[in-house]
């Protein structure tokens, strides 16, 4: 789904241009120690806006490459003097060079694109080389939270982590009735799908253990 | 699917009984410091005989809960006078009695019953207590190889394996037609699905290492 383009999309971002990270001294500036986490694909910021309500303790940055999208997000933020998030109008290919290797706790990936077609696989922000991408930025214990209405998507994902050998936990195919959905925060997409009767699968994946297991 | 009554079931059993494992001390002898490989639920041996040919320098048990099934397998085994395949009529189960901890290399699911009821699933040979009693006695490095064609089974089997922080590697929804086939043993019942055209599920689960993850 193509989004609308805003009107005045320009002055806009531009009243907004506080939000926006444009180098990485904005980032250590704003961020003055708090655990770092990402969003990857953001939208319109529903989720994003409402982690950085419900922890003012961790810094969040999220990324979005669709303009128009970005600044209903970045609007919302600067509305309520969100101090703890900040917006980059970026790819995900460009993670290592944004971030500095083991930086990052926490990355969050909420309805991805599904890139359906299989010629397009390397597309999908689950694809090994992504994976490897949030790995380098991920501290030792970071985690990579993943959730899609998507089933093809999701089984993509668990191939993806197999092959490369990252541990994956809170696995369900039913997020919504299972023991993993007490501090769930729905994003718009979900409460949309979910109401609708779609069931939401999660997994959380882990970086690699230096004690790891090797492929068979 | 009931399997028809043998006709002279134990006179045919008592006829292959050099093949049945009796004692802890007759495993001890035939296996003679081979690395040790179990199948749950062989049925009529077709795979466990096909790897016991193939690997002699591996010894394999096979459990097996039917008689009548059995009574195949062993008649299969003692016909071409396998030497490092051996067979036990028992359940699941009483696993942790039968080997010792860090004594199995490798263990075979190969197309367990789904039970597919709901309430039935801690039935299922891959429930978590299951996998814990596997995991007891298998060795550092030991694995499990589950193969099914049957989704609801898979998908239940890679959340337990998350619900206990097992790693997994090697998995494929389709694995006639994935990297992974390479070396693949069909069973009967494999041979007749995938001639349907259903695809085979297939994942290599690997006992916890000592670093573990936690959940979150």
């Amino acid at each position: 789904m193509r989004m609308r383009k805003k009107k005045n999309a320009e002055s806009r971002l531009l009243a907004c241009e506080d939000y926006l990270l444009k180098s990485r001294e904005d980032l250590l500036v704003y961020r003055d120690k708090m655990p770092l986490e990402l969003e990857i694909g953001c939208g319109k910021g529903g989720f994003i806006c409402q982690m950085a309500r419900r922890y003012p303790q961790r810094f969040f940055v999220a990324l979005e490459v669709s303009t128009s999208a970005l600044i209903t997000a970045l609007e919302t933020a600067k509305a309520e003097s969100l101090a703890n998030l900040r917006f980059i109008n970026a790819n995900a290919v460009h993670l290592p060079e944004l971030f500095e290797s083991g930086e990052v706790s926490t990355i969050y990936l909420n309805f991805s694109d599904p890139w359906p077609k299989a010629r397009h696989f390397k597309r999908r922000l689950t694809y090994r080389l992504f994976l490897e991408k949030y790995c380098s930025v991920l501290t030792p214990d970071g985690k990579i939270i993943f959730k899609t209405d998507n089933r093809p998507l999701f089984d993509f994902t668990l191939e993806e982590c197999a092959a490369l050998s990252l541990p994956v936990t809170d696995l369900t195919y039913d997020l919504h009735n299972s023991s993993y959905n007490a501090d769930n925060i729905m994003t718009e997409y979900e409460k949309n799908f979910s109401s609708q009767g779609f069931p939401i699968h999660r997994v959380v994946i882990h970086k690699k253990a230096e004690n790891t297991v090797s492929q068979t």
